[in-house]
């Protein structure tokens, strides 16, 4: 086994504090990366508060990994010593169904397995995520990075980029298309980039005016503060599309309302109550509310591979590990512009 | 102007009875055709009792009308005399915004005008519907009915026909595809001709388990009773579609389940509470949630003719005009197989 270093909660009171721990022992189809950086994702805390029930601990959070490859399995022919590699939030799935064959592994039938929080195929292993020094993953679920990008930055990509990226592919989202990014985080701020990457015309929708000259700045052409009536009823039919990035809850009748016909409006957030939907909203105009989830493992490689091609990494805020719990605290707030980043040589 | 004979209420405490009243002459574009059917729409009665309020008193309900032309305006070459017509939920929109321009009156901008409860265009004149002797009606909303088809059996086409006609070509679906049919009314039985015309493999979704003989007859390959919970727990994931005709308050989590990925749930009922929905219901499996209202124009035509091409008409109970309140109280339990139509000779 594989003495490993990492940050962990004991239960949903307690705080994250150092934690020693084993990896398995590289296995022929395995890879083992030491990590360099690890992104916070607000879904790091929902999971540690045991908000969406189930929770295991101890937990190791983080499912924005990246690092450098340190060993590989004798089967492996995909990665070598040295190589750039990530992970993002799954580590494995059945590969089997039909699902998986698609390479839609999120949606694995029998269950993937999340890279912490979780348990592994043989359902009694759990897994830790990368607020640690190293990791052990299958090949299929370890990702290339290019060495053109700026690795920190990349760190978010596996995350709140894929689940930005996924939709907006699936939807094919692009020129002559109006896009509404609603909520400008570590999620929104990704939508932004590759929503003007594709060729949309991007308008930011946030709660906070302050937001605006980064929103342009990110490349944003049009900004709407959304608790201002009249400019939310001139924007009235608008959008072709809304990635509505808020987890906290808001009502989609009113966004819906910007829609035009045929709209989609996709939530990429959990809030923790139901959204309330009236059936005119939808009817009105035959729109969709439709959800998406990260992505699979062939669209993860290739949202990597496009951003190299096109420079699109996240804006983070480099962090030291023991500061984790006031980035917390400011995530929370809203206050980060736009994804920390656990700069896992201060572990 | 030309007096009308018809069966309207003064508000929506009082029954529907005798009322006369007149109609505009024929202008150049109009054509006047005398109503031999109108079909009884649930929205009838919720439009009388002003359930979705706004209601216009006295009102004329039935927008699923058919008759034979009497007299056609100077400049009107669709029609002549003696034709058989039919007018559905709409008599006007503005014609000149996109979606009137796509075909797609039902959403336009400037707000299409309803075949009763609502305003002619100039915005002042209301709208009397079908449960009357004669209409008149500009031509371009007037459509033309095939006589093969039982004329009677094709007045709910006009509103039925096309709310379920329409989605299911939106969405394409067709062969090889798995398509749920959530309530067996007016609406649902004509969901289930045209889905397994278009060549999917339809199951009918109901609570009604007496219903099974007539959905199979009606060409359903499976029927499962929404209020057995382990024949709905057997269906989890199974279904490319849903279509959901239901008008009650329903819990669509429990419906969504049954999707697949990139399962669509489209509403074509309104039921008087919003929808709850857990985000989770959406994100676990990329589906969607939409919503259709009746179809445009030159859809309703398509409609009628493929309907007259592969001998599609509604099933339907003849009643004469002074049972329409009996019928109103067996529609409200259901107790129609499945759509009343009004003989208008009996007026």
């Amino acid at each position: 086994m594989i003495a490993t270093k990492g940050y962990a909660v004991e239960d949903k009171k307690t705080d994250l504090a150092p934690w020693n721990f084993e990896r398995r022992e590289v296995g022929p189809h395995d890879v083992q990366f030491d990590i360099q950086f690890c992104g916070v994702c607000h879904s790091d805390l929902h999971q540690i508060k045991d908000d969406w029930g189930g929770s295991i601990y101890p937990m190791v959070p983080g499912h924005e990994i990246v690092g450098k490859v340190v060993k590989v399995g004798s089967h492996v022919k995909k990665f070598k010593i040295g190589d750039l590699a990530g992970t993002g939030c799954l580590v494995d799935s059945c590969r089997t169904c039909e699902n998986c064959k698609e390479g839609l592994e999120q949606f694995c039938l029998k269950g993937s397995t999340a890279t912490y929080n979780a348990l592994e195929q043989d359902g009694k292993t759990p897994t830790y995520g990368g607020y640690s020094n190293t990791i052990v993953v299958h090949e299929d679920f370890v990702l290339h990075i290019s060495d053109k990008l700026d690795l920190a930055a990349v760190a978010p990509l596996l995350c709140a980029g894929i689940t930005t990226y996924s939709p907006l592919r699936h939807w094919k989202v692009g020129k002559g298309h109006k896009l509404a990014v609603l909520g400008l985080g570590g999620l929104g701020h990704m939508a932004v980039k590759f929503g003007v990457a594709f060729g949309a015309e991007v308008t930011v929708l946030s709660t906070s005016p302050d937001k605006e000259v980064d929103a342009k700045k990110l490349g944003a052409h049009k900004f709407i503060v959304t608790k201002d009536a009249k400019q939310l009823k001139g924007a009235a039919g608008y959008f072709d599309f809304i990635l509505d990035t808020v987890s906290a809850p808001h009502d989609l009748n009113l966004y819906l309302s910007l829609l035009g016909v045929n709209g989609v409006h996709i939530c990429v957030g959990v809030p923790p109550t139901p959204y309330e939907i009236h059936a005119f909203s939808l009817i009105g105009g035959r729109k969709s509310l439709a959800g998406s989830l990260i992505g699979g493992l062939p669209e993860t490689q290739e949202m990597l591979d496009y951003c190299a091609e096109h420079d699109i990494v996240s804006d983070i805020e480099m962090i030291d590990i023991e500061n984790v719990h006031n980035a917390y605290d400011r995530m929370i707030k809203g206050d980060v512009r736009y994804r920390f980043v656990i700069d896992m040589a201060t572990l």
